[in-house]
């Protein structure tokens, strides 16, 4: 690539979260680059848009041109929408997410902010990457997530991603030395079993918090879950059509115009 | 089948709208209903979940057993999670979510809180299909979704859901007679071309309103899209296993590992 790309980074965790600082870094010596980030975090919001309410916008930083900074009201969805529509100047070359707080394998792609982010720049046509690292803590160690932001972040502006695609990548909790590689990976079968913590209001009312404990259904060697247990980050291609193919006949053998 | 079917009813309009209580009508004629819905409206919730926030519950009605409902403070995914975990006492027989108030084919499914509540089902092992009327208004006519309903939902109680897939219902807004029938159909290919409405505040500080135009870039007679612009009602087969099988090869082509 002859001049640098334009690269639109975004999260859920909020604009100021370790995690987007740490990818920044990484990317700004790969591209030019325009941040729109939640102004809070914003885990859990799947792809919600926001279309009940107003959309803010204020823009935090400027680097010169080659790093700008906007922080948004809105969901990551929504922050994907407005950097598209009403800042950037032109499509940007790629749109990185993340680095997550936190594990987006397997059925949690369902959940994430972070891969919601990626999607809908997906859905408008431009190549997509969500980067998560399996550690919650805020001050997690994004140290070797980086090494390997970087080698995905290059295959993806030199390769391409396929059309229609975007990567949802994980990163075991684990220090350089001890990652195995990189694998191409589907999506482990797997869902989550709900334990709703049940509590009093002082006024004596039942409330909930939700918890529970992912379960992972599948042994595949060629999943996510099996990729990460075993020392490699995995990558799985996400598509957008949702469409069960596979189930179109069966469903023709149902009795629907009689 | 010998005893009556335990159905979950939800919907993400609220438990309130017209879309549910035409929904119920309908289901109440063919099992037992336990309706777990939002307190108020979740459109373009995405499948968000709430995890930085308490639940309410409120049991708002009893009608001998045979109907039971309830309103929840949370997102549609979290209305079919405390239904399984904290209210129903066996698992459902299926899940119905909707009649939603607009379009949910083609990639709305991606926004729809109505298929979020259905996927949450499917995820759990549960049947489950969502239901949509191509009418944003509140005062929509449901009468002609009322016989798809019955047809689609018996016909799923009797030849069983495919495993690992939900189905994706939409109904045009024609009058009874001017319906075709019912065609199962692949997601078309589209997106939304935003239009931010940019405006304000009292105090000089710019907003936006997200509004937008649906773009369908896919002509093909097999799509929703195109079973809806000619009066039939779509079936969409939808999975969450989001893996894009067939760019795994591709993806191994990647220098990734040197």
């Amino acid at each position: 690539m002859s001049k640098r790309p334009l690269i639109l980074v975004t999260n859920d965790d909020g604009i100021n979260a370790p995690g987007i600082r740490a990818l920044i870094q990484v990317i700004k010596e790969i591209g030019d680059i325009v941040v729109v980030a939640p102004d809070s975090a914003q885990s859990g919001m799947g792809h919600a848009i926001t279309i009940n309410s107003t959309l803010h916008l204020d823009k935090i930083s400027n680097d010169s041109g080659k790093l700008q900074e906007y922080s948004c009201s809105g969901t990551p969805a929504d922050c994907v929408k407005l950097a598209i529509n009403e800042i950037l100047e032109r499509r940007p070359d790629l749109c990185v997410s993340g680095i997550n707080h936190g594990s987006n394998s397997s059925i949690n792609v369902i959940y994430s902010g972070t891969m919601s982010a990626a999607v809908e720049a997906g859905i408008e046509g431009i190549p997509a990457i969500g980067f998560s690292l399996l550690d919650y803590n805020y001050n997690a160690d994004f140290e070797a997530s980086k090494k390997y932001v970087k080698i995905i972040t290059e295959n993806a502006l030199k390769n391409g991603i396929p059309k229609d695609v975007v990567l949802n990548v994980n990163i075991p909790r684990l220090i350089e030395k001890e990652i195995k590689g990189i694998k191409i990976c589907r999506q482990a079968r797997a869902n989550w079993v709900e334990e709703f913590d049940k509590r009093k209001t002082p006024q004596g009312k039942d409330y909930y918090w939700l918890t529970g404990k992912f379960k992972n259904l599948d042994n595949g060697e060629d999943t996510d879950e099996w990729a990460l247990e075993n020392g490699y980050v995995s990558i799985v291609p996400v598509q957008f059509d949702l469409t069960a193919h596979h189930c179109i006949q069966n469903l023709n053998s149902w009795n629907l115009n009689d």
